[in-house]
């Protein structure tokens, strides 16, 4: 089965126009390495998995909203990562104490309600449709994920997502993770999704992702969600290692709005259809692991890039000697509306990071660090420095800005990406009701 | 001599319209004293202080910008705070190693300019124009405390000062007040001001305050700064404590932005130009403090309420048995962009109240917090329970709006007060470059 024709015309528009054609690799933040090929939007998933997606009514809109996915190699592995929430939406709630997180070979995702702030009967409800898909797909619900997407304060209707597994388990191709991918979208305005191509001394794997979040938290569209697959044969000892040091290192250092969800899920599975393994402790382990970085780091800015109403992203890299203090700076001055909305408007006021990072480390008066905009340096220990002011008023123009934090000591670094603050953002989550 | 007549008008004018009537405590949050009374915006200052306002050229737009203050009682006391940033301006640096803050007797402050990211020369800059008031008003040094608020990264235009540390000498009136209130304000859209006359036991006297902020903190317009005489005898180490007990329940329970200033201050000076003396520990010294409490409370609700582009406040009040916990609880709703964008709206959509905190408070999982708006609970043990859509649909649309938390056990509590976010705050933060 291919997704040729209609398809490719539909994946273009979801994409707006010229972007469709755009390589998954487009920010110099990330680097694809040399044994990374793109594939395209086309490439379908993987050896060994499946997926559908159908529109059962939960959206009032109509749209996909039941996403499933299976892998017919009985013999995979995974790993999951979810929200630190303590107000974990019932689906987390159900993965964490009812799955085999090691062995999962299903995911059952749905957009249009969150099933979070429900209590005793969203957990119900989760199982239900858990116990459905694995019905319907001849496996245990254990070995079923499930994840949700959407409003809080609603319970999941439960006929609307049998009825959709149903007819997700009836569709389900090698080639659906487009399908699968707007399923599982809510304000989404572009298509976060991939299929790679590396080439290890072994043999040659893929990984394919599916990824969604419009980078914000809203309890209207909640989350973010990614779901990763991939033919290598990986030990679930190894992909638990992998998964959580990817994660650390891209959706782990984003900001939109510094809310945590109630319903952030990132799950692998590998299929090891390919026939080549990928063991531990060897060089093809950090192959992946690299891909998988460059991966879950793309997906990540793509995710802030289309955090609601946004028009610039920035990266914020702090430099020193002392982890847990540049961690504190570099969030602080991503999380300060003030230098968002600086980022927004284009203004290169400096000042304000130096407001967000004397707030959040009081303890290290009199503050002297040194900030750097787009590699021009504005402040020297804490005070003005002379610097040209066109160059940087057209450097903070740019649809990515760069700062550059340095405090005292040496040997640590921490980077966050973040998206700026906008009206629209205003006007998406203060006028429209819910 | 008296402020009636033309600056009456002046005054009403500033307020906006009929709000120049309106009785100082105006907010349901607080709660006048039974002993206190509002004397109104024309009784001047407490016996014993002198006060002036001067253009001297520091704002462009050639409005007030160096106020001065002096107490003529040689004994006075006072007591100071100041930001806890780390990048805290030349002026917050110089009162903390220059001065004596418990025998302040003079105050000069200039807007258009925080002296902040100034470096050493800041420091010079402050200096000096700390001992030229000295030298005019007949005090040393370090009995004169200096504040600074406006645009961050600029120099204070030494000169500028010095001529208008002369001009508002030459100008000191026992009803400078409001003069003096006018030059230390920036993008205040309200008159921040009050004198509330005591019924101590001992006998009467008079507090009043002078204060500015926009509610916000930005590096164009920094800062909350705030004044405090009275004419009552207070031993320094009476007011020290006072004044920190009042300020840890007014101020520092604010948040517009979640953004802490270079520049906070607040100052009191006590005269006893009124022959009662507040003896420590005495049912006097409580009711000067329960005086206290509720001028700063109104004056930094007043703050919120001025906040940049803000159309409502609220006030979050978590209960519970841990609080450092309620305090992250409560800082966490308040500090919240979606809970602020909703408050904005005048949507009812606590389920953002529920993300804050959960993302606050990981390690509570689950997160068994019981939420009610306006007395209306909404949700029972982290879950959705059945209430009243409509009736909360308008109590949300009220211009205060209380959100209130309970977590598990008993004894403490919380409160913050805040603003929302509107597009208004977005176009003063990024359409205007500084």
């Amino acid at each position: 089965v291919s997704a040729e024709g209609g398809a490719r015309g539909a994946l273009r528009d979801a994409r707006q126009g010229p972007a469709a054609l755009a390589p998954f690799f487009s920010s110099r933040w990330v680097k694809a390495p040399s044994f990374v090929r793109d594939l395209g939007l086309q490439a379908g998933l993987p050896a060994g998995f499946r997926a559908a997606g159908v529109a059962s009514g939960i959206k009032a809109s109509g749209r996909p909203d039941v996403g499933l996915l299976v892998c017919d190699a009985s013999s995979c592995t995974s790993a999951a990562r979810f929200t630190a929430s303590s107000a974990a939406a019932a689906p987390v709630r159900v993965c964490k104490d009812r799955c085999d997180l090691a062995g999962l070979r299903a995911l059952l995702v749905n957009s249009g309600c969150a099933n979070a702030a429900t209590g005793e009967r969203g957990i119900d409800d989760a199982q239900a449709t858990q116990r459905a898909a694995a019905v319907a797909l001849g496996v245990e619900p254990s070995q079923v994920a499930v994840a949700s997407t959407g409003g809080i304060r609603q319970f999941l209707p439960r006929e609307l997502m049998l009825r959709g597994i149903e007819r997700a388990s009836g569709e389900l191709r090698p080639d659906g993770d487009a399908d699968f991918q707007r399923a599982i979208e809510t304000t989404d305005t572009s298509e976060k999704r991939a299929c790679l191509e590396l080439e290890l001394a072994a043999g040659m794997v893929r990984i394919a992702a599916q990824c969604k979040g419009a980078g914000m938290i809203s309890p209207r569209f909640a989350t973010m969600l990614c779901f990763i697959e991939t033919d290598a044969a990986l030990e679930a000892s190894c992909a638990e290692p992998l998964l959580r040091d990817s994660v650390g290192r891209s959706f782990a250092r984003t900001s939109v709005d510094g809310q945590l969800s109630t319903n952030d899920t990132v799950i692998m599975i590998a299929s090891g259809a390919s026939g080549v393994r990928v063991p531990r402790g060897r060089e093809d382990e950090v192959r992946f692991g690299e891909a998988l970085d460059a991966l879950l780091r793309q997906l990540a800015i793509l995710l802030v890039a289309d955090g609601e109403g946004a028009r610039r992203i920035a990266r914020v890299r702090a430099r020193g000697g002392d982890g847990d203090r540049l961690e504190l700076a570099a969030r602080a001055v991503a999380n300060s509306p003030l230098v968002k909305a600086a980022l927004y408007g284009g203004d290169p006021n400096w000042g304000r990071i130096l407001v967000a990072v004397g707030g959040a480390l009081p303890a290290l008066e009199p503050l002297a660090m040194d900030i750097s905009i787009e590699g021009i340096q504005v402040c020297r220990a804490g005070g003005v420095t002379a610097y040209d002011e066109a160059a940087l008023a057209r450097a903070v123009e740019a649809a990515e800005v760069e700062y550059e934090l340095r405090l005292p000591g040496d040997g640590a670094q921490a980077e966050v990406f973040f998206s700026d603050l906008s009206h629209d953002y205003v006007t998406l989550n203060a006028e429209y009701t819910t």
